[in-house]
């Protein structure tokens, strides 16, 4: 016997027909013995749906009222399962974030679980009851609806698996696993059986949107086993297991592991340079405070050189989404930083390398370089972290560089995936 | 300042252009003073979308699982009229059947509202923030989620108006009032500016569709002031008052009072006959008996003198959606019953007179008999309360009927309705 968290997305979820692909699949987990808890998205376009009448009601809508609206996608889904899982013998009960309850910060639209009570579940999953929880949705103090943020379903699974101390979360998905890079744009691609939790935090955060980052975040700390895996296949990789298994680096066999083991694309930045910055104290402050203030994240720095004598050009990177409010920030805050003229682009694109692999190895970065370098392709910025090397480059060279990379740190399998 | 609630069901609540109609309707409200509590249905349409999934999920659906389901539909509305008062300036919260809470019967799918907790609601209503109910919705002592069964949310606006002991209980809706008869039979039809809750009562329950018949009941119990009136429309009726103020017998004056109040139609009965039951002690429970026992609903019943030796026909009416049902039953328990043969008929219509003035005028009953026989209608069944006479007719001829009626009782105006 096994205590399982097994995640449906919401193309899992679109539909009574796919409700029960799933109801089926839960039923196969149970049946083997084990206790199983499902945690499901709202029917995929639903929470556009609702998301866009509260924006239709107000622009400025209260996001306490926008957590009932919209949470109740999940409410949905949840019980729907649930008449689906009894339809086919097995007992089942949904349980809303208000009834076990599901503890959030008062965060409203972007809350935090902080505590999930499990009196109740443990007692329902003892007694061979399947659990349906709605993700995305919880419950302040003073027993308010709340919801996680956009894919907030995936850390609703990850931390109902760490509060029943599942063995397993298995997050079924649209895709069959984490592939070493995007399959669309590398045919060779290879299906990954295991990733660090570490590994998969770095992809997910430059643009490999299998996981929601903040869920493989809360998987490390509380080392969860996480699986991710198809909702609509069941073909088995080579290694004969399905799906990709994130874990802890000491489950990963020294002979497994890879120097890099995958590489990410990230078109959703945009360039912002500051001509002739005065060169003076508390200079970089001017410019990176008032963005902080405006909630608006900084990616990637570059300080050049001193040009002229006295003032120097500031690069950085923002989210696509935030540039027009990056640029009217910087706008206002021109007499303070004392910038000649800014200039942005959005036609860049990051590309990442990945793997543990790199902090024992000397000349990873070194041929990153050098193999994009021989092609001609400019590298404007660059980042590292202890385990990720980031550059950026012309957003037309994206699908060039991958392909190069991907050939280059010997990630290519011997047949195109399918 | 009065204390106000009100309600406003689903045609109104059909997307974002109506809410804020809804919502300018609220604001008038509370800016003369008042302390308003809003109950709100689902959009049109959405617990139809809703209860078609739980259906298509399960022929035999867990009906705690469906209320979960089909609660989401004024979840929805509640938080978007919230969202839509503030942006008009009007401090306004949405607080869901649990959160009040509302207490209700473990009746899932046709739950009683048993007991509104007042103290938050109090609170927030003497802070000046308009509340909004979702209607049709409560919980159970273990704390799962209810609904009332459809067209609830009457019933959950007058609870709440009984709860916090409104001044009245406006039902807003798609119609103006309450009329002597549908207008779209008799254009001449007169809008009632004030009916007894025992009238309206009779009226609900025999196919007026205005105002659900448990609501009524319950206003009258609680003796809770309700008004019905026009979401869409403005103009006041030839008393100067907007929509049919519904009250206790006593707040209507001698001088008002019409023999008759009202005529209403139903066609939704069907008519069944026992040919040849045996005539013996017991054969009449042989039959009802049954029946009850599968919660179909008898109503009209006549049992002819015995025509041969020793038996008889017994005709009643059973709501035309359980007709299949009743046969069913009845083919069962036929053994017991005795009769020779079973006839039924879905031709029929019920046509039925109500005014409280009935029960101190005799000859009331004499006149709708006169009247149908002058022209040829054959009255096939009989039923009478205090206040109520009720005749089984062909379907046919159910337009021609309530026509000739409402002139012979004086009820047409001099004017066509609008």
């Amino acid at each position: 016997m096994a205590r399982i968290v097994m995640k449906f997305g919401g193309t899992s979820m679109a539909g009574i027909e796919r409700i029960r692909n799933v109801a089926s699949r839960v039923k196969a987990e149970w049946e083997a013995g084990n206790q199983v808890a499902v945690v499901v998205s709202a029917m995929a376009g639903e929470t556009d749906r609702l998301v866009g009448f509260c924006r239709e009601a107000s622009s400025l809508y209260d996001t306490r009222e926008y957590d009932v609206v919209v949470s109740s996608g999940e409410q949905v889904t949840s019980g729907l399962l649930a008449i689906a899982l009894q339809a086919i013998g097995v007992p089942a009960r949904s349980w809303m974030g208000w009834q076990l309850p599901i503890h959030t910060t008062a965060a409203h639209s972007s809350a935090r679980i902080e505590e999930i009570d499990t009196v109740a579940l443990n007692a329902s999953l003892a007694g061979g009851e399947v659990a349906v929880i709605p993700g995305f949705q919880g419950m302040t103090a003073d027993e308010r609806i709340t919801t996680l943020g956009r894919g907030g379903s995936d850390t609703s699974a990850v931390a109902v698996a760490a509060a029943m101390k599942a063995d397993r979360c298995d997050i079924y998905t649209d895709v069959d696993g984490v592939y070493t890079t995007d399959p669309r744009i590398v045919p060779r691609a290879r299906k990954l059986s295991k990733i660090t939790y570490e590994e998969m935090l770095e992809l997910a955060s430059v643009g490999a949107k299998v996981l929601q980052t903040r869920s493989v975040g809360l998987a490390m700390k509380e080392k969860v086993r996480v699986r991710v895996l198809s909702s609509f296949e069941d073909a088995r990789g080579d290694d004969g297991h399905r799906g990709t298994l994130i874990v802890g680096e000491e489950e990963i066999e020294d002979m497994e592991r890879q120097l890099i083991t995958g590489i990410a694309h990230d078109k959703n930045e945009a360039k912002v340079t500051l001509l002739a910055v005065p060169d003076r104290p508390g200079a970089v402050a001017s410019i990176f405070n008032p963005l902080a203030d405006a909630s608006i994240n900084v990616d990637m720095i570059i300080q050049n050189i001193a040009h002229e004598a006295g003032s120097t050009d500031v690069t950085f990177t923002v989210p696509r989404a935030e540039l027009a409010r990056a640029i009217d920030v910087l706008a206002k805050a021109q007499p303070d930083i004392g910038h000649r003229d800014l200039r942005h682009d959005t036609r860049v694109s990051k590309i990442s390398i990945v793997g543990v692999g790199m902090r024992s190895h000397a000349g990873v970065a070194a041929t990153m370089f050098k193999t994009l370098g021989e092609r001609g392709i400019n590298i404007q910025a660059i980042t590292t972290s202890e385990i990720k090397v980031s550059v950026l480059i012309h957003e037309d060279e994206t699908e060039l560089a991958v392909r190069l990379l991907h050939t280059a740190y010997g990630l290519d399998a011997e047949e195109a995936a399918a």
